[in-house]
């Protein structure tokens, strides 16, 4: 590194090795006169990193960091996120929404680290990812410039990122291809473009899956789990105590094979549209279905009712990149609050696509079968019920005496 | 009749034919020196109504009427169930809830005309049903008594009403058997008690189901259909156009051949304890699943999420009787304002157990391609996105700041 | 009229005859070579409009629309949102907000009719009214182009402007001078700026205020009034029948001189800064005031509960430019079912600041007396709470047991 | 005390030396032979103690408690109220509601210290207070007996209850009187019966208030004060480091003297009725105004928002008497995470009722003078507004296309 290299002001980049950053690596040099630095964050994203190291310099980068985080994402980020029983829009579960903020963050970390001027990504300018990493950043490191290139160069299409290599004698990472436009991490993996822009359509999932098979593809006979949790958070897998990551892993392999977890949704972005992707989420499924099953257990009527409404909410927030804001640390102060008794064990069915409950247990069950029995029990007294009814229902019952005065009814 | 007879008080009872209305019958006129009128209200339980009235009258009744009001029980409580997206803790979709309403209102019609001056059901004092009877005839006939048997009486079980037919001569209508109790229309089957009260235990579906089979049992081809809805009303079924009911008849049998929705859940009852409870609602779940597909089209974000919150207690409100409230009538006018765009045709495909969206179409549908899609359109400006995180994050980075300038950090 | 002047393209300028709109005529002229079609809508601020055609035409513009909508504004926007509650961030009534819905929607009538290309508006790039003004438009005509000078020009403060036309010889319409920066309707005027700006600060109320006095300088006598509404509708004032428009004019009065709704706040805008304002409501607050005592009579507990909750979300949506909207439309189809019986009469006492009922009637009152006494009436049994609180408290008592069965208390 | 009576079950009564829980004390021994162990918790009632003992003896006690919990009741319950910022159907604030919790959990705990059977309160069966005694005992206490007199004997009236003392030879501690039915505590003071019996009545707040003057009656000058908090918990008053105690009782003596915090409503109790009360919280209602002051200053946009919509619901918890449960605990954990940096002082103007805001300050306040103002500063780039908005306005415009397409309009 010559002096003037060492003078240089410094960004870092969030580097996948792809075409993309590649090209931004290029771009960034020649227009920014700085010093990148490559992070690669890894979450879990299932590829190979050997050789990345490698090829991050050739592009023009002076390091690259590869960051192994998908254990605390998996135990800061997702877990929160089950607990919450945050769904975005009834269907999504999150999962690059999550990653995103572990993402930044690190980034963040690093770029403090390095005294660097400034943090480029990759993210278009009609998505949400842009969103969530920039918010990140400026919740972490107000100071720190953000450069988006997309939003800045005249590069449009995957085409013109190949021409732009072609004239600068870039050694292109991967073959022009056309495929979709995924994005995957230990929890999931999403699919958007080419035909899935036209909802119209039914997906061609054969082509389209990563992590999963189809129903139509999952055995012929149901596999059953057993799956633990103390204080809402994952602890063990068919008796077999475990990390969270070790249970999701195994998870997606066992949901994966059973069809479980497809998602084909029409969701609304961040950033004002609609769009339309298909979401693989083997593993994380099962444990959203699991949690839950616990929590009807364990939770009171009024709980469970609210943290519902609360959950909407949370998921909003995360979808958009809202981890690090008051009202989600609020949010999940509620939630840790409500999981206290949120322990147990619950059996799962799984069998092409479907999860059935196939019974569950917890120390803090607060079902009780002699007061739910057909029977009466000690506990309850069926002329209770009377007075109940007679007051719960007294408004109702003033409310028609009154529209009666008037010769009125409902 | 006689002039005792014709001189007596009127009351109108709930009547199934079953055990338990036959002994109830017996037992009001012991106890009140009532008329008694038997009611039979028809929301498609789908029991052979043929020889009931006889039954009626030999166990005592003056009169028996039978109401069909199927079409209405879909039209007027169903058809705006649906729209409001309401679901019970997550999983249950209402079916014997929205019955109850329907059913005491003929009641209570039929007690006004009838000029009588109480109303009985013959629902237990630990469920929910006498809840939403009650209501119901509170808030639409404040002065009608109300007489409910099983909180009043000694019989504690269907061996003490075997017992008390026997010594009243009383011919039982059917067999003792020991079987689930259940409740049944044109929307759902629900199961409760035996077995299904250890929450532990797996629920033997196979000797359970009635309006559905097992995912295994479905068959091995999937079966696909078109759903068409008009402001969010169903509207026709694979291109014909059909009564609600006609619809939901017909998707009861694909979704039941299909193993369609079929639910466990533990939940919490109107009267503070949790119950456990399977219920089957094949052609309901479909309707549902492909009402939210076309509102995934038609609705912007902000109703969207605003919508799922209110379902939350939109379902509360039907789950426990209160359909006759300001509250829920207001709820249905802020659904109904949603719904104006809600039209257009939904393709499903169903495969034991599971639904999966095959591509849906509305003439008002908000996805716009041209959006959506990752090369630039004329609408949207990448670079407006740069302004827009800015000043969406600007909160955060101003938060940051402060926190920095105290030494603070998130 | 010249030729070329017959052909060019038209602009719609939101037009109040101030420095800015005079200087903003010009500047359109010069760079965009429009023809500008100068619009001032009247909702009431209360200005002398008589030789404002003069001023606009002398500027440049090539005509002069006044348009009055005091009446459409009262009725069709403030009524709407008295009766939905709404409140932002607990204080404020939202003058200026619920007025730039009406006054962009006479824009865009007037550039439909006119066949303009564009609209105008003088709202800086700071504030909220820039989205209220453009939401609007994109609303209800999306394919007209927003042209927001501040945003664009090099013009940063009343001094700058006062250079500009200096230096293009454009006669001034105001002297230099350094005042609030406000704006007033029927409703309300706003004031920000100057010493303000410092939340530290009290504010210097007897320079300030316009269209009230402080409590210190109100009449050492109570002043009574009577509000009737039908339907949530204010219908009379002491017992005259009068237009909305009528009785808030009225009202400004008598509540500005009571020193009625005079709020000093620190707000969120849209644009994701805080900033601090003061309020002078005097007729909307009585009118708020008196709408929600009619609703402690007419409206039950969980109509009101909800309604609370909704309509900081209403207040929200209006804040937030968001009126055209579908969900602006969903609740107030929400909030006009709960009006159906809010009618009646509310007396208030007016006293130096202070509003106090001083009693409240209606035909459709839920209040019992008989049933509210503390001696027992027929309506409602003492033995009936017993049961009430057994089952209303039985998920607390399970829970007692579970956790006490475990050794653990609350 | 003999075998007899040192055999006898016991029970706790809440006693007050009045003349219902002497009557019961009586009744108690008669009805039930228990021994009475007489408990008076001060909750800062205002009422002379001394005596107290000997009374509660002479009446058949055989011991009295005198439970000083004032600082515990401010610290546990009342500071977390205030925290929260719920307020009952949008005026009260929760006086009695709070006290309840804690005086029922001191008889729970002498009755566990006592071995006692049972709890006796001296709630009517009309009231919410019934509700609040009997649901912290069930929360706390399970296997406790409950015994409400009120629900059980005949005695209706305050005369049935000095014929009861005469018949049976009871010294009757007070005089016949026709007073108000109040409830006093540090807090606030409530009152209810007689003619405000007649909402459509404007109360006699002169031979009503007891800790406050009308507005009429405040001084002609204002009171300035300045209150700090840290981390919403009241600290100091006027510059002095003071208990939340010291400043609430220093606060009730300055805001009753200015005319602050009288409240006439006709609210919905848990019983299912309406009922109309008058409270004075003299001290309360400068505590909750000044606390949301600096919520203003340190709490964003979305925090404030959802924490607004939150309150109504940890209101409704707390008025139903719901405090030991798991959702008012979970709310509480929301609240105090968004309390950490609601640290600061308030200065406030008190005049005659009414409660201004003579300027906040905070360490951590979000108000940001450079963005604020008028001015362009750094932080705050005009043109982003523009990309802001034209996202932000994208769904509208999406929608304004699809039904302009369709010849619709708005």
């Amino acid at each position: 590194m010559n002096t003037h290299e060492q003078n240089k002001k410094k960004v870092v980049l969030a580097y996948s090795g792809g075409l993309d950053t590649t090209v931004i690596i290029h771009w960034l040099k020649a227009n920014y006169d700085y010093e990148v630095i490559a992070v690669c964050v890894d979450v879990g994203q299932g590829k190979e990193l050997d050789g990345l190291e490698e090829r991050a310099l050739n592009s023009g980068a002076s390091k690259l960091y590869i960051e192994h985080v998908v254990e605390d994402f998996v135990d800061d980020y997702v877990v929160p996120t089950i607990k919450s029983g945050a769904v975005y829009e009834g269907k999504y579960l999150l999962g690059t929404s999550m990653a995103r903020p572990i993402i930044s963050k690190r980034l963040v970390d690093i770029a403090l680290e390095e005294g660097a001027e400034a943090i480029c990504h990759g993210a278009t300018g009609k998505g949400n990812d842009q969103v969530r990493f920039e918010l990140t950043i400026k919740a972490l490191a107000p100071h720190l410039k953000i450069i988006a290139p997309w939003r800045i160069w005249d590069i449009t299409s995957r085409e013109d990122a190949l021409d732009y290599c072609e004239k600068h004698h870039i050694p292109v990472p991967m073959k022009k291809n056309n495929s979709y436009s995924r994005d995957r991490n230990i929890w999931h993996v999403s699919h958007e473009g080419l035909d899935l822009e036209l909802p119209e359509q039914e997906p061609q999932f054969d082509s389209l899956l990563q992590m999963s098979v189809t129903p139509e593809k999952a055995p012929d006979e149901a596999t059953y789990i057993d799956l633990a949790f103390d204080k809402g958070v994952p602890t063990a897998l068919n008796g077999e105590t475990m990390s969270c990551t070790e249970i999701l892993t195994a998870l997606n392999d066992i949901g994966g094979k059973n069809g479980i977890g497809i998602i084909d949704i029409v969701e609304n972005r961040v950033v004002g549209m609609k769009s339309r992707g298909v979401y693989e989420t083997p593993g994380g499924t099962i444990l959203y279905y699991a949690h839950r099953e616990l929590e009807y257990l364990c939770l009171d009527k009024q709980t469970l009712a609210y943290k519902e409404m609360m959950s909407v909410k949370f998921a909003e927030l995360v979808y958009s990149g809202e981890w690090f804001t008051p009202l989600r640390e609020g949010l999940t102060a509620f939630v840790d609050s409500t999981q206290e008794t949120v322990t147990g064990t619950v059996k799962l069915k799984l069998y092409k696509g479907n999860i059935q409950s196939a019974g569950a247990t917890s120390p803090y069950s607060l079902y009780n079968e002699s007061i739910a029995s057909f029977t009466t029990g000690e506990l309850y007294n069926h002329k209770d019920a009377e007075g109940f009814i007679n007051l719960f229902g007294l408004p109702l019952k003033v409310r028609a005496m009154m529209l009666k005065s008037h010769g009125l009814s409902i």
